[in-house]
């Protein structure tokens, strides 16, 4: 399957040039291990640049970061209310759960994307030691749906999370593309939206292995390097993942990709929204595409691409783009898909009960 | 500090040009990620060459490899036998207990190395459930002291582990220059050996981040994708960790390495063993010299060569070498460490109390 | 308020006199500690003439005999299925989640119980590692919502469950009220119906602290007896937990208490159907009623009667009734609540948006 | 075995008269469950009488006690310090680990008492992440040893504690028998002499299920109410436990039963002092006798009374006595030992390697 350019996920993809460079360039001499290192105290500033002050911790996975940033400013006895969709909540094998004792509370969404109505009935039982307390609401920005949340929404989150002395935490494994999809910068829709956690991502943008966690209010960082050594996340040669977040935030690398896979979603949107029979279900707002399409036509097209079946119920599928795939990529994958519809009769609205 | 290549350890050092060569090699196109893909196939398959038949899982941190193979196969109400020094004991920040829920019972050594007499005193409490349940012996191969065990030592503990219906495990953090100092191989200190589960790393050996769990009984490693996972060591781009390993294990670079660190240990030895006021402290079996120094003599080192001290009490200090430390790193660290003894007049062996 | 029965909850009573004089009875001289003593060997021998060939471990609170029965049979990666109003989910402030390690997926239902076609949707993601794998689905029996699982809604759940190689868990807290409203046995209700682990309780029909976990495949306990210590639930003086057990299976006392609590559940229930303003919300099948009832009466009860605001969105309250409850409690209370109603204009249906 | 009062341990013996008719007094009408109760309040105003200002949590069992006090002032990255022969590294099964998440660190004492001098070696690692940073001292008053603390050693090591900004916790599962073998206050040997939080435990001493986690400093409890009910430790009927303690509290009924306790042990050990090849290994201080005796006659003195032995590889037991053993008992008891060992010949001293 090599050098073919499939929509199973971002970070099907390899490593970009320029990430790879930059550890190379960083692969010089000993440096100091697990972080006190001149290029980690580089990329640190280099993020501050960009998000303001904050208080800066790299990991390797996304799932770590996420787990960490949750498991820093929870005791076992609370709960973090999520959406139904979220990575946090269908896939990390509840790891959260495991690590961090907390109960997650998911919310059911029509767009991945939470709102404080969506959320005012978890907000009850504040101290009764029965009830797992409330501290944290997780959104993911771009959400696992492809959609983005606005400054403004976020806005609205923090401060319904503040009302309750709560923090909220964004998933930002896919936050480059909601920054381009918004035409904004980073800074507008974490600090300045009010977020509290941040773990901002970049191996599905480019990056080889290189996430982190931002805390935007330095009292709830202090003990966390402690919790990502015991986390198992504390990287020797930590110098490669800070080159690698310079790199990234270097000659607006992080744009470039992150808007060209935003682009080449809209395009492959665009190329398939008039095909008989397929129907669009969330809005491409970033570099996730959903469709209901044809059930037959499926597994047809997965001997040809991989991607993912999102619910098997309506035939729903998720095509993710990254910042490698071509408008080649697009145009060979539609033309198959035309192809093999073309050639089945049935309706996907009335094949399943 | 770039270009200088000090004592501090070995993951001080870089990545090996052949493991970056191997990971550029890999970055081509876009493959299955958390491991399904052909370089992750192939590696494993190259490893099964030197360890014998058994089930691989590629992970990111030594740490985690120690930690979730150790609750691969235990549960919580078990303990963990191993060194007081042992890696898993010292430096985890106790992520063994917390992840696994096991106590750690930490046994006093001269050297780093457990005996079956050793381990008799914990030999008790079976089937009493106010006791933890001994499950697991782990030893480091090579130790934290820098020596060796040899095959005939670790059968012992194996034949003692199982006839206790326990488990033997090893750290395998530095497994290279154990067997480079043994002039042996993989398979004959692990699998032939007895060992159960097997933490084989290669980053303290010039890889970038790469680490893996081998279990050599099948039925030990049924759940353990559920445990990587959930202990957020699943690697996306997993063909990247696997690429290294394929590099290590291909043109005996894992054995060029290994060497040159050792006989690097081993000339250091040689230069520093004459010297007045200095005591080496343990055998040189590995790519570790540990010895006790004249206490003033250290922060004057320290200026020029980072490294760790192991135990201020008596000013004994540990100084790692690396696959990239040079002859002449040696000499001018022992050069200029003869320059300071030299106009330092008081002795190690009472400057402390 | 000492001689007032509430409606808060049976464990607002106290305890039954025979259970206190089986603890005054075996109040005698020393036996062993921790359950080696003749006392527990006879419970245990009467709760198998009850419930069949089982083993039996007696704990001292509910919460805690539910989350060692699910910890005992999963491991922290999988998922406990049940529905959302089941104690496990609601009152027991994540003890499950920390505990266990597993995720909780809570199921909406109308009267707390789960049927087969409510858990399809979460039968999917086996051997998929990102996923929590489901392992048990854990029913209430009687409901906390007063409903009663019949024999064959219980099969069907544990067909359901061991197609999937899943365990059916029962929380049994109130399992004696299930028993008399079915007019059945112990058996029929939970060996037989093909339940694997029983939280069997005995606090809320008259007991001090008693209750027990049951095992119905002897294979799922071998580990128990370390579980339940690490849960620091295993009581030193045991005989006197079962000593409560032998009283309770004694002289039909468990089916006394029982029916008694049933009986004046179903009084209360014809006392107030016929009250204007009050809808009766969940069949009364054991010893709670749920109501609505006028929102502006519910403090003006609560001023004389301490009882649970069950969902203050719709002014539905809890009433539960216990082994002590009186007739006279009856006729008081819902004297005073018709007082109340009937100097009350206002509509419980429109009184809120 | 029944009204024989054997030596295995202080829990073999059952309910005290008075605790017994303090339940029974409790046991009238509906009061709220979990604490909220009137008997609640004036237990803990008793205990206060006692101890001082202080917040109060009851709890079931012991291991409850000591695992949910520590875990309320740690993180799972701390490490707490304790003897080696203490209840909750020896007797738990890895309780506190699995609950806490934290490392103990076993130090080896001759009498079951730490001094400061014994924690130096352990005071490192402060703000180093590999190292999990100690954070509470742990000691057991009395001791496992049946040995007592002075007031003047416990404030040592109090202050030794705060001086490193950690936390003093004592398991007081046998306070009574030290506070009388002192002959001063519960107040002295707890908060004034520094002791942070303290297991007050009652059932070793007469109670039936008893305990309680007293915090001297608030704030360090502002979260332990959901810790408690996420422990599994909230009883429902909670008023019971605080009818024992009132009871315990008054008429002096701790002091009598712990005297008479202490005075039995003192007996005992005047009675086998001088019996040939009997040597006593630890201070009678308490209510505990350790001894080396002739190994031949450990398991025929085991055939009338149950007993443990301490330590096998040196044929030494331990005998406990009770608020009920008699001085029959003892007369008893010691006159089977003479009888046993004067038909033996060996000598203990000589009969192990």
């Amino acid at each position: 399957m090599n050098n073919i350019h499939g929509f199973a996920s971002d970070n099907n993809s390899g490593i970009h040039p320029d990430i790879l460079a930059a550890i190379e360039k960083a692969n010089t001499g000993h440096v100091i291990a697990y972080g006190d290192d001149p290029f980690t105290a580089n990329a640190k500033n280099i993020i501050r640049e960009h998000f303001g002050e904050c208080e800066i911790f790299f990991v390797l996975t996304g799932t770590g970061a996420n787990v960490m940033g949750i498991a820093a400013v929870t005791s076992p006895f609370n709960s973090v209310i999520c959406a139904e969709t979220a990575h946090i909540n269908v896939d990390e094998c509840g790891a959260p759960e495991r690590f961090s004792g907390c109960k997650l509370l998911p919310v059911e969404t029509k767009n991945g994307k939470l709102t404080p109505d969506s959320l005012e009935k978890y907000m009850h039982g504040f101290g009764f030691e029965h009830h797992s307390q409330p501290k944290v609401i997780s959104i993911s920005q771009s959400t696992e749906l492809g959609t983005v949340y606005t400054p403004e929404e976020i806005r609205k989150l923090a401060d319904f999370s503040h009302g309750y002395h709560m923090l909220l935490h964004m998933d930002g494994a896919r936050l480059a593309n909601a920054v381009v999809s918004l035409g904004l910068d980073f800074k507008t829709i974490t600090k300045d939206a009010g977020v509290d956690i941040l773990s901002f991502g970049g191996t599905k943008n480019g990056m080889l292995f290189a996430e982190s966690v931002i805390f935007f209010n330095k009292v709830l960082s202090e003990d966390f390097k402690y919790i990502r050594k015991q986390s198992m996340q504390l990287a020797s040669k930590m110098r490669f993942i800070a080159a690698q977040f310079e790199a990234y935030l270097s000659n607006d690398l992080w744009k470039k990709n992150a808007s060209h896979a935003n682009n080449m979603a809209r395009m492959l949107h665009d190329e398939v929204i008039n095909i008989k029979g397929i129907k669009i279900t969330q809005k491409v707002e970033s570099n996730g595409v959903f469709a209901i399409i044809p059930e037959e036509s499926i597994k047809k097209l997965q001997k040809e691409y991989f991607f993912y079946i999102w619910d098997d119920k309506r035939s729903e599928v998720r095509w993710m783009t990254s910042y490698d795939t071509t408008e080649t990529d697009i145009i060979n994958f539609t033309r198959l898909l035309k192809e093999i519809i073309s050639t089945t009769t049935s309706n996907p609205h009335n094949s399943k009960t």
